[in-house]
């Protein structure tokens, strides 16, 4: 029995809000346990250099928690002048495991940016970002298809983010902040609506892991993104899943 | 009759949400019409460099905005590598506002940190994190009394801040982004519940104001202050507004 | 009495020698009491991004102090890195003041740069340099009526700024240094040659203030800007004067 | 077959060539295939804020690469003032690879810096700075022992690290830059003598993977890290060698 | 003739005001030709960490430019954020200069602060530096004396500083901007009053220059680093002449 | 007999590695004793914003020091996020150096950066960096004439650089670390392959220095930079040798 009466293989309460925010193209308050993020998707009409004249449309993540989100108050990184390691950390893994389900190449010359901003921490910050920021993602796509300025829904399948981990020798799915510090192996697991991998990122915090518990950590992976991914369809509504859904037997 | 149909010397519809944070010693989410900011206060048991030793606390504030609280996306100022100047101008407001009504001597050597992050901007975010701010200073000094590290609470008075402006030759209270926009004069009013100043900055946007405007642009305030200061009191509920109502009363 | 015989209604001491740096299209060495700026006013033929190809021009002020010009030598922001929330504060005042009296649509697609330096500080280096910057912009703006570039001064009146503030009981006009430190109340106000307001900036320090004590200042505060605005006008001489007047008279 | 003659499960060249740089604790310049990287590693006697007092050790890390050892020149970190955030993803990984393998307690209150400084890239560089700072690191706290800083080598494992990916639908051992380019899926391994693993980060690059395909990846990975924990003992000399494999030993 | 008339060996007309600014400790205003520069001279009474507990003590200084001190208007360094290389050259020069003849084992733990700042640049402003810095140390350091706090004045000699350099096949004495930006050599000397070199910095501009030509503009140093001397002497008065003088003949 | 034993006409030994990284144009590991310096030419086909449109060239130069090329472990500069005044100091002096030995007109609208990173330092890292770097750029400038964007090659003499200092009373070739540290008096010297200066450095550490003791200097730089250029020569090979010579004759 966990800390907070789940079983190893249960996931937190999860609820996804859409259209939090009004001004943005795609927004939602994700809350997965204690931990709260808003997610907005905002669509710009221009592409990094790196890009210009290729066509091809770009995804990147900025991720932000305020001070007081956490325990003990944590200085601004504007304050502090720069972004933190962690916080990039973070926001390039938001940023490329989104790439991975949306044709670029059919976005066309737009970038989408999306703002991952933690109003309350209670460990899986980061996967709860992309976990939302998805939901945030599609539906800004879709007001594209719907004004016009995209022909159809450039998203290739679902895509869903779960933190599992080592507590003692207990594989865990979802960890809190209190099971995440106590955790020998944190992992995070990025997987699609078909259940592929997009992401996988293990460490053993001054500890080590051996095949066995890589496999049943990936296990638990497997059941929690599911289970998210099923929100994603019922708070995203049946016309916007069955796009992404057409999209996804499209691509198998 | 103003865009959103209100009187002149109508404020838009306000909500205080108490306690919105759970690992902050005061939190509120404040909403003003469309704006909404999240409010923290965190209790230091150290003071700046410049008040060690002296007996003496400190109050100091910072203000965020999340990049899509606006129509357009903002850049992260931990992104830029610096915190711009509309930034530190308000957070410094902020700060001195609320430091008229706390007895600094009081409070010992403290230091309270008040975090407000617009999360949705619609006008008058400033004067939004002034009255939200109040509430999570009361509550987390109170949270001090109650557990013993404060004797008594020391704040003085009641506080609340408003803007006001010229709309065309209208002078108009609490005005939205629309109006903000438009408007020739505009007026932030920071007043206590015993209706004395505590900061009064009035602008005239590539424009100029008369003693005669200044006055009816006064009394607006003094009406929206009044109100709000209501509701915090209504917010706080009996017990704070009456400890607070005594000091305020010592006070006079 | 105050602290160097004056009476409460009086100011400083204030000269201002133009034509101080030979590069500058304008510039000034204003002394008021022992405070001394050098007010240099550039022009560019460009305008920030914001308004090009919209046939309006910019005003945009800068702020600084010499490490020694104050008692205890201070760190140059240049070491530091960055601009402080105080110089960002005055830089902003400065350029909007500015703005607030030039035909900015009249001056076209050209920036003026307004630098504030502070060589030696005694109080009111805000509002002494807003009181000089007038006239090195004056200067600039009708050397460019000179040399052809502008058809006409877009100067639409004079303007001059004044500290005052409560100190004890006491409204007094003009603080120096020793008197700002010891106010309650300090406020900052900006007029026209036509007796309006451009700026009111008034605030309690860890104090606050009542009606009455606001209209004492601001009384104070016309006598301030009236007797400065004399002197400019004389420094300037009758030709740019005149020239001025009769702008501020066709705006009335 | 591979663009450069290798078979799918085989590494590059490697040398590791040991006190390269004469004035550090221990430095290696460590080849693989192309890739160059210097790695040192620098005893400190005292350890960040987090840890004074805890009788506890820490190890750091920090990446680098000079400008031209691209095929293009590379801004300098230092000129654009701020470090990246692929530089801070690899020094966080080098450091908490390290870590994993160092009793922190038995190092007592000391801080390891490990800096790897790319002079030539071509690939695997982050896996090439693992491998070498794992030397660099083994002679700087032997040394330690030797002259009777430490009492016993606080090692508890050897400790290598190697890319491998999916290039088309091939799994990779080792990639070169050229085959990292076109690799649908990039994965490094960090793995002890032992054959636990430390660090797996798999990214699909706007792409996904199956299990199978991970299964195939880490069969190499294991293989890769095998071959240069060899080399990196038949480098390090019997004596070292002798006294990390007991340690290791102790700890199974 | 040289563009202002001057003979190839004859400097600008140069004056030097004592007591410029009332707050610092010395400080003067240096007009060299239209080259003008505050120099103050700032005593802390602390060291750098490296000089802690060694009984020595330390000088530095910084240098600056306003904005618009040149023809066309520079970027403050705070905006811009860092201190730019030129910057950083000149004041390190500055320090290095003066440290040359002040014996900073006799001043015990304290740090002199030399500010540099340039008002008005016509060429030379780094020689005008030196030569107005070392008034403004020797004025802080005798009013050291004066109240007890230093035993006795520990500046070794006097120090000039002027520039020289090859226009076209003519060496001369004291460039203006005109000639600076044409010339092919430019040489900063920085000689004492027995006329020993402290510093030497000679330049080719795309150019290079030959032992003859060398010669010829140490030469021309002399004469003006002889003359700016005499002039230091007879602003700086009698007393603290002899004083210095006294010491210079002690260490010849 | 100098602390290695060597005269004081005596340079170390110096060993030049072209060809040392395989990505840039042109490169060295210049080896000065243990001072060790990876010198790299990179071509870039634009100018800096003053020379666009102008027909020249321009030459760059950054320097960088490895953590570890020390005794103690410096802090990066791109973790401190600004590049000292050393830095500045030494790649500034750099740039000018190979400037005036190059036709910037006959190398056309191109940009050549040095880079200068110090791997392992013991005294004398400028002028290893500048004898160093010449090479580079020769071998880089050499490779746009044979593949034909570069009619001729437009390096008008040799350069190398040296240091001499006074070491108590003896003028001393090539300083190591520990005689630098030792030197009152240390000068750089960068002269051409006839002779000429380039750059004279001398600079009094806390001393000062005669007319006589700067002729001594001069003189050993004389003999050291002779023999590096006959290195330079060697290294270089008759080939590009015959090329610059023909130059530099032309020049005479």
């Amino acid at each position: 029995m966990r800390v907070d009466g789940r079983q190893p293989n249960e996931t937190r309460t999860i609820t996804i809000e859409r259209n939090y925010i009004k001004h943005a193209e795609g927004s939602v308050l994700i809350s997965v346990g204690d931990t709260k993020v808003i997610c907005t998707a905002t669509v710009e009409d221009k592409v990094p250099p790196f890009l210009r004249n290729s066509g091809t449309g770009w995804i990147t993540a900025e991720y932000g928690m305020l001070p007081r989100a956490t325990g003990t108050r944590n200085q601004r990184e504007s304050s502090r002048g720069k972004v933190g390691g962690r916080t990039m950390e973070i926001q390039r893994l938001i940023g490329r495991a989104l790439r991975a389900i949306v044709d670029l190449k059919a976005l066309g010359e737009k970038t989408l940016w999306l703002d991952c901003d933690v109003i309350q921490a209670d460990g899986g910050t980061r996967t709860a970002s992309i976990t939302g920021a998805f939901v945030a993602l599609a539906d800004a796509l879709h007001k594209q298809v719907e004004k016009g300025s995209l022909s159809s829904l450039p998203i290739t399948d679902f895509l869903a983010a779960v933190s599992v981990g080592m507590v003692g020798d207990q594989a865990v799915l979802d960890l809190n902040y209190h099971e995440d510090s106590a955790a020998n192996v944190d992992m995070n697991i990025v997987m699609t609506g078909a259940g592929r991998f997009v992401e996988l990122q293990g460490t053993g915090e001054e500890a080590t892991f051996s095949m066995d518990e890589l496999h049943k950590m990936l296990e638990l992976g497997k059941i929690g993104s599911e289970k998210w991914i099923a929100l994603q369809k019922e708070v995203l509504g049946e016309q916007i899943t069955n796009l992404i859904a057409k999209n996804a037997m499209q691509n198998a």
